[in-house]
């Protein structure tokens, strides 16, 4: 394992004391910084490289010569750019330097920006909210009597999101000069050129036809950029647009866009974190580029710390949901020329590759769009296709919930498969931890929902939705690699509102679903008996609307005690409805009955943290069977 | 009361049997249709009149002369104007003539179209879907190997959604030639002129620089329309927009928008139906201009045939919660200086004319636009002040939910109040009728739901919402002005997570909120009582998400049955949660629980026939708990 290397903070408060102009000074520091982003991302193991490089000259610019007056704010719209933004403020000290090491971590720096942090101005994360933000800021000033003005950097990809578009159009009719966007135009989105997934066609001119003041810059010249902030001050009584021309990954040659070929079909660097290789060789090239820049200068080339890697877990044998789930839509869809697939600006991690590459002519690329694309679905089934909608869980419940109702009352069949579902992985943070999924759709009617909890149970689920069920279905699929401590039977077959039981117990029964928390329950089943004495049964059960009330009476008769356990929100997932069952069912003798979830938002950390930390690891859970059923009985 | 006149099927077919060019007998076509829309909108007693009289020249052309190819198809996205289409398809037999006696009713013509109804293409009425729909049938299309274009007609305040600009996009880049849009422009949206709501600045241009190929003309030029639809034949490989420029209310004179005076705050035609004199002195006026058009075609004048008005229910006091929210939240607003008020565009029906005319700095005018809404409410509220975010029910809990959540994450306190919330009024149809705002917003942490049940619940719902909790807040409201057969105690006090018993009775209990479905339980009760001899207590719970265990333990103690009763889905609703709660208490005796509420997609009818037909009124509800506490006790 590579040992890590990061800029202290005396090298930072060196560099910023060099006699030097200020868009050099800034050019350096920023190089500092994305040596230190680097750093964070390779540490964490996961992260945003490309988008915090293509803006690192912009924020260091912003911190160090335009947000002068103590009423400015800066935020960013697209918020994946964080470890960029935190090492700028770890740098000046806006934030303690420390935590660096902790990216991604339980108490450190989330994943995406939240205000818990300090000089944080704003949650971001879900795309295309900054510019309605910042009118909102505005507004405070105005009633309030304050000055200020509110930057807000946004992405490319971003300004898909209908939002930016419905946020432009006050702050033009209302004057409000006190915004400025900048657009980080690095021309690549999650998957590939934006111009491949969603062309942005004339930028300029549509921002200009929407009002605004324009401005067009290469977003890696300070100087540049410098002198275009400065002379947006002479714009009066009208918001201010800046398009930064940058390249993704700026700054180490084979992350850059233009390092890609055309034949690729994805850009390597939007997330995750570089191997040992890809580190090393990205920190010769930048501090290749800092040490010259500083000899230039007659200074001492940059002194680095170094910081061990911390050990990361190790899986023996994950299974993949997603991958599961890519292999069987194409099977279906080679026996159902009907399929057809949409795709939000995420065919990596939704798994839609392996489908676009036999259809091309049936896969439909949306961009970030996704009311845009959860209505086209709608259109094509009320045609006669049966279209299979994907995004991440979050983006997809939620932004075009109206639509997904809207397509529910025309009756159609439309399947929806939310990927990225519940608590973990646990370092992106909130905006992209799915935990509201399961109750901002329960009430979408004709709507089946369900979660399987391994490869194979996958393969079934996905039979279910496309090629046996005739009600519309919505597919909650874990994507962290995950090791499942369990096995299906052979046999197994899934069979609508019931479940199979996967470990015995005559005390306790524990309804859980999906690899993560029905994993954890049977480890804790495991330490309930081994430690406790105490058999807790442990039911899958995929349904989270459905459930057969015979199978479950059955279930439940006679166990004295009766726990969900829900990947999501404590209230509005599966424990809702088993607990109402359970409580129309006749004939119950004095049961304990509890629901287990996520009871607060969710934290940012490690997925063990994570889990830890929201009580719903092995450990945590068992301890809090245990003193479930020993409390007394009150109300 | 004042009989109604119609154009019958026969006028019809000798005005499309003349001998006189397209244009001039389209024009005349539309007036024609533009009694029977009065004609269907008295009737009915509610309807939008100004928006269907707008675009009826625009339908009626294309019905009668564009849409000859048999895959063509037209559907309007605003859906608010569904009488103009249902005249047009009467008229002309698409849809059985009877019909127009029957708007708003069950089984008869929707408020918003359904594709229940022959020859409706698509389900609208939340705004901004249209063209995205439009794009997935033209995808059907080439996926199927059909032919056939799609016409979508747009509002014109429906334009500051963000969807519809997000929809524009892929259009353009797949060069999606099939699709024309519709602009009616009518220059007025909901409240008033689109200028004053929120401009829609250089609209060609903004179109423009989408990559759409832009017309525009007089939406009332029967002649131009048809060129202009004749020359886009020649437009090549892109998809096309006409921006219509057409007259709110036009065919009336004073329902014109030139009619309104520059201090007028309202137009008075959006919608809702006209009383007598407004009646006659339209239906005079259109006559008028149909006879001066036939005499100078040599033919006839029109002949009408009358149907009496069907009586509307009388409502001797009814309560208008509205009213009472409007007037509660200036008081507070005079008390707090941090209050805001945001609005998108619905200030008359929600509430906010008389906030707006104290405190005009501080009411933020959004337009429809509600994630841009919700968003700056977010920036407000870290800034400092407290936003109150006003819409309907079904576009603020839906469309800006991850918005919501957003802002719930970052631990601000917003108050969201969604008017016309629950099943009635029946007349909109579904997309209007909101019965899952409990359920979207279920799972957003730290917001408290509470509905009130009549004006001096609101009064106290308002100060908990505003003044005493330091929670975020959904406050639901019901819209429709209802007679209500209770009265809370005058030293009545909200308690949170409490409720009051209105109707005792040892047999059952039932929990309701709200003026319509609590109601109706006090009324069932006495059914019960005087019927069947069952005593049925009815306690009034206005917390939809929040319960004291050991007030409900009480509430619930030693009663054989619990009921729960929702203005909302079955599920997802408050019934979830108590029954949930039921199962955890401890030693419940043998019961029976049982949740009542919307079991389907909300019907379209009078509030009598809705209530009804989802077995909600007093009489059915009886029936039911009648019938629930006889059959014997299964799974």
């Amino acid at each position: 394992m590579t040992d890590l290397q990061f800029v202290p903070r005396a090298e930072f408060a060196r560099v910023l004391s060099l006699d030097v102009d200020a868009a050099r000074k800034t050019a350096l520091f920023a190089d500092l910084c994305r040596i230190n982003t680097l750093y964070m991302i390779a540490r964490a193991g996961s992260g945003h490289i490309g988008t915090s490089f293509s803006c690192l000259d912009i924020i260091s610019w912003l911190y160090l010569n335009e947000l002068r007056a103590p009423g400015d704010v800066f935020f960013s719209s697209k918020g994946h750019d964080a470890p960029a933004q935190y090492a700028v403020l770890t740098a000046l000290g806006h934030l303690p330097f420390e935590k660096i090491h902790q990216l991604r971590r339980l108490d450190g720096l989330p994943g995406h920006p939240d205000v818990g942090t300090p000089a944080i101005a704003a949650n971001t994360g879900s795309l295309g909210m900054g510019i309605s933000k910042a009118k909102g800021m505005l507004l405070a000033n105005r009633v309030l009597g304050r000055e200020g003005r509110v930057f807000v950097l946004t992405g490319d990809g971003e300004l898909q999101e209908g939002q930016f578009w419905e946020s432009l159009v006050s702050a033009a009719n209302h004057r409000l000069a006190g915004v400025t966007a900048i657009v980080d135009h690095n021309k690549i989105q999650s998957d590939i050129w934006v111009s491949r997934v969603s062309d942005l066609g004339d930028l300029e001119a549509k921002l200009r036809s929407f009002g605004w003041y324009v401005a067009r810059v290469d977003g890696h010249d300070v100087s540049a950029l410098a002198n275009t902030l400065s002379g947006l001050h002479s714009v009066i009584g009208q918001p201010k647009i800046v398009i930064a021309d940058t390249v993704k990954g700026r700054g180490v040659s084979f992350m850059e866009g233009a390092a890609l070929k055309p034949e690729d079909r994805l850009y390597r660097f939007h997330s995750g974190a570089p191997d040992d290789d890809t580190y090393v060789k990205a920190l010769v090239e930048l501090v290749a580029r800092v040490d010259a820049a500083l000899v230039r200068l007659g200074a001492a080339t940059v002194r680095l710390d170094t910081a061990s890697r911390p050990p990361r877990p190790v899986l023996a044998k994950p299974q993949r949901l997603v991958a599961a789930y890519s292999k069987a839509l194409v099977e279906q869809a080679r026996r159902d020329p009907l399929i057809v697939a949409f795709d939000a600006d995420l065919a990596l991690d939704t798994g839609l590759l392996a489908f676009e590459a036999e259809f091309p002519d049936r896969f439909i690329e949306c961009g970030i769009a996704e009311q845009d694309m959860v209505s086209q679905a709608g259109g094509a089934a009320l045609r006669g296709l049966l279209p299979v909608v994907h995004s991440f869980a979050c983006f997809l419940s939620d932004r075009p919930n109206e639509q997904i109702y809207n397509n529910a009352t025309e009756r159609t069949k439309v399947v929806y498969v939310g990927s990225l579902a519940g608590l973990v992985p646990g370092g992106p943070g909130h905006s992209h931890q799915c935990v509201r999924d399961i109750a901002t759709l329960s009430a979408v009617p004709g709507l089946v929902m369900l979660e399987p909890s391994c490869d194979r149970e996958v393969d079934q689920a996905v039979a279910y939705c496309l090629a046996q069920t005739r009600e519309s279905c919505y597919l909650r699929l874990v994507s962290v690699p995950w090791e499942i401590p369990f096995d299906l039977p052979t046999d197994y077959q899934l069979i609508e509102g019931r479940g199979l039981t996967l470990v015995d117990g005559a005390d306790a029964v524990i309804f859980a679903y999906g690899p993560v928390l029905l994993g954890e329950a049977v480890k804790a089943a495991s330490l309930l008996r081994d430690r406790d004495g105490l058999g807790l049964r442990v039911v899958n059960l995929p349904w989270l609307n459905r459930i057969d009330r015979k199978w479950f009476a059955e279930a439940v008769r006679d166990v004295p005690a009766v726990f969900t356990l829900d990947n999501h929100f404590i209230t509005g997932g599966q424990g809702d409805m088993l607990l109402r069952t359970l409580a129309e069912l006749p004939h119950q003798p004095r049961r304990l009955a509890r629901r287990l979830g996520v009871a607060d938002i969710p934290r940012c950390g490690t997925n063990d943290e994570v889990l830890r930390a929201h009580g719903l690891d092995a450990e945590s859970l068992s301890a809090t069977i245990v003193s479930a059923m020993r409390e007394p009985v009150t109300v």
